[in-house]
């Protein structure tokens, strides 16, 4: 067995928090896309900060590759050993340690999910922001740079971690930022630990900004003739400079999609869902310039969600979009592309990929946080079929060329893993090489998540 | 002559754009505040990224020190080519290269100050917001991480630089982050760069966002009893989810010396000036909502700058803030703090900071941008008197002590330059020497500003 004598120290340290177990490797082995199971030589479950680093003392030594697992939703194969090693799964390090109500903070350990922290901070009348598709942990979260509907008024997780406890590959434990506003302190370490998706370090502690529950919600959906009509009600709306909360657009083929996972009745036509927040008055007077800028763009079937179970309903409903996506194909598999582009440049870069998806002769509808110029296409593929994948990524690679070429980005949420690692070079010329310097300065044996991110061996993907 | 082949080689380059005159090089010795004069061994003005990139790999190749200049506005000594070498004046790069308004976007050299860009942005109903109190480039800013009256509504640097174009150390050009609103692609490296002081590279470019200018502004002054009360009405205003765009805090010293610098007839007392931006409706909710916290803490001679002229006034004395409290002691230097904590611990950081001048038996008029819990003490000293300043020393030691017992920083936007360097290891504690590593991997030869921000060689300061 390789790293025999690592996981012998493992299993010393960690007792039955440590498994070699086919079922666990295999579980770990697994992710929410097309990448192939790829199970780690060993899984372990710390419960402390101390933990993680002697863990990682111990893996250092044996030069034994560590890869972090959160809940395994990532769309991107961050979380595969694709060079062995061990699991690093921290759901049991998932407590909330502090919230900080007239700071605006929340510390929690990194197995906290989103919705878990959320409802944890449903008596303060704060919440956070930051909500990804999944039901993610907050620890892969800041690991990917996440975003969600809301990053267009609240920002991304960029935005909203104020400090971090990182273990650093050789156990050694630091921690970035502080709970003050801002800083002109040095490198900003906490960003550059924000994406860097386990290969810089492993986080074990995060602090969070809060937001204050809107004083008033008012959320809307309406459909449009054409998707072009639909982007370029969000383009007016943010040149009116109009404070939108969410704003999110799918197509038609999603709106079909959504009927069938959730007995709605949607028009099957592009749609905007949108949602503003902030006073009774200024709520209502954003609310009325909006339904202006829709009627002017011949939107139609307009309908405010007036109560919270509506509101929780439609919101529900979108971040269930993936799965009832898959829906719409039994059995198959998604392909989920990821690029943002500037505002200017979204109805191009969305019409072309539209016609190359026709074109492949493939099932992709799309959606997106239009708000940042950023929307997925999911291409629904057979598990069985080769020549569709391929085809698939042809598609995918010509949107990640588009974006670049656009002045875009060929990740604007879902990050690198395996799955963007090809195009790293394109987008960043020499300054890949620069990531893969920092890379080496911080983790010189290269166990932290080998083989993605940054220049180097070749994965298999 | 330390460096002769060098200069040699950079004057073969630059012709008269390169000096070594006694007058340019006294001129970029200086500092706005109390570090000793300390003249480069030359001064450069490039034109061009490739010239920059060319004066690098020069002085790579003969291992002499290039230190950025913008506009030599920095409080804490950034710019002093302490280990000798070249000042990189980048003045004459002070072209606005491109507004994109449908993006929000405007392209520039490092040379643009804050001021000529939104001189140049009028016509367009946008603005760039970061206004630190000098008229600094942006450049200078982004190296910084700079922030303003307005980081409380619109974020620093850190929030305001979507990419950049840096030339390395040996004269590398990478470019980093897009014109896309977000990116997962990647270390963060605009992040890395904004903030590092010219340490890992010279800023050649910048890619900022921009705000739509707010169709209704309303501004206040207004005073209070004590500085309690005006820090508490911040809090509360914070607690109840107004969103300010500026909010000011002036003692009552300040507010003598801008009476004296001004001709205005503030009452002797703690001032705060806000700013709201937003909608008529919006604004004029906020203002009456604000209002009524300041009633209720007791506010006084609340006044609102109803004209564009009055609102100027405002914020035109507010940013001479700094030259007027010089003035208060004709002939005088100052020291400026710069500390930020979280916004629950500010009461307590203002009142302890009071005591310690008055103990020290200095002068030294507070005033912050309390809506991010950041405020300087302007320490005003006798250029002659060494053992005052020793004491004022012993006072901002003190003040960065504090600010870390209440989980805040050393600097919230003045930088670490030469004289927030012995309080690094405080802050960062091992992550002091991770900075380290970062800077050897990208700066091997330690050429770009040596002695200041990472561990290493110490400096006279």
């Amino acid at each position: 067995m390789p790293f025999e004598a690592a996981v012998e120290a493992l299993a010393a340290l960690l007792g039955d928090r440590l498994s070699r177990s086919e079922a666990e490797r295999r579980l770990h082995g697994q992710n929410e896309t097309w990448f192939p199971e790829t199970p780690p030589d060993a899984v372990a479950w710390p419960i402390s900060t101390e933990e993680v680093s002697k863990i990682l003392a111990i893996c250092h030594a044996y030069r034994m590759p560590v890869v972090a697992w959160g809940t395994g939703t990532s769309l991107e194969g961050h979380a595969l050993a694709v060079k062995g090693g061990l699991s690093l799964d921290l759901g049991r390090m998932d407590k909330v340690l502090e919230v900080r109500p007239e700071d605006m903070l929340a510390v929690v350990q990194p197995g906290v999910t989103r919705e878990a922290l959320n409802a944890d901070l449903r008596a303060t009348g704060l919440f956070f922001p930051v909500d990804p598709g999944a039901n993610a942990s907050l620890g892969g979260m800041a690991a990917t740079r996440a975003s969600g509907t809301t990053t267009v008024r609240y920002g991304s997780m960029r935005d909203n971690v104020a400090a971090l406890e990182v273990v650093l590959a050789d156990g050694t434990v630091i921690r970035t930022g502080s709970g003050a506003r801002k800083s002109a302190a040095g490198y900003d370490l906490t960003a550059l630990m924000l994406g860097s998706e386990g290969t810089l370090g492993i986080i074990t502690e995060l602090t969070l900004r809060l937001h204050g529950q809107p004083e008033a919600v008012s959320s809307a959906v309406c459909a449009f003739e054409s998707f072009e009509a639909a982007v370029e009600t969000v383009q007016m709306t943010i040149q009116m400079g109009i404070p939108m909360a969410r704003i999110e657009f799918v197509d038609e083929q999603v709106a079909r999609m959504f009927n069938a996972a959730n007995g709605t009745e949607l028009p099957e036509k592009p749609h905007l869902m949108i949602e503003f927040h902030g006073s009774e008055q200024a709520v209502a007077e954003q609310s009325e310039r909006f339904g202006e800028v829709v009627a002017e763009m011949g939107g139609a079937d307009f309908a405010w969600a007036t109560t919270t179970e509506d509101r929780n309903r439609l919101w529900k409903m979108r971040h269930g979009a993936y799965p009832a996506c898959l829906a719409a194909r039994p059995g198959c598999m998604g392909l989920v592309t990821d690029i943002c582009v500037p505002i200017s440049r979204l109805a191009e870069a969305v019409a072309e990929t539209r016609a190359d998806i026709a074109e492949a002769g493939l099932q992709g509808p799309i959606l997106g946080h239009v708000g940042d110029g950023n929307f997925h296409a999911i291409l629904l593929l057979d598990r069985d079929d080769a020549e569709e994948l391929a085809r698939a990524k042809t598609v995918a690679g010509r949107l990640a060329e588009r974006a670049l070429r656009l002045g875009g980005t060929v990740t604007g949420e879902h990050g690198v893993g395996l799955g963007k690692r090809g195009y790293m070079e394109a987008e960043h010329g020499v300054g890949w090489q620069v990531m893969g310097a920092i890379k080496t300065a911080l983790d010189p044996l290269g166990i932290l998540n080998p083989g993605k991110l940054i220049p180097g061996a070749e994965t298999d993907a």
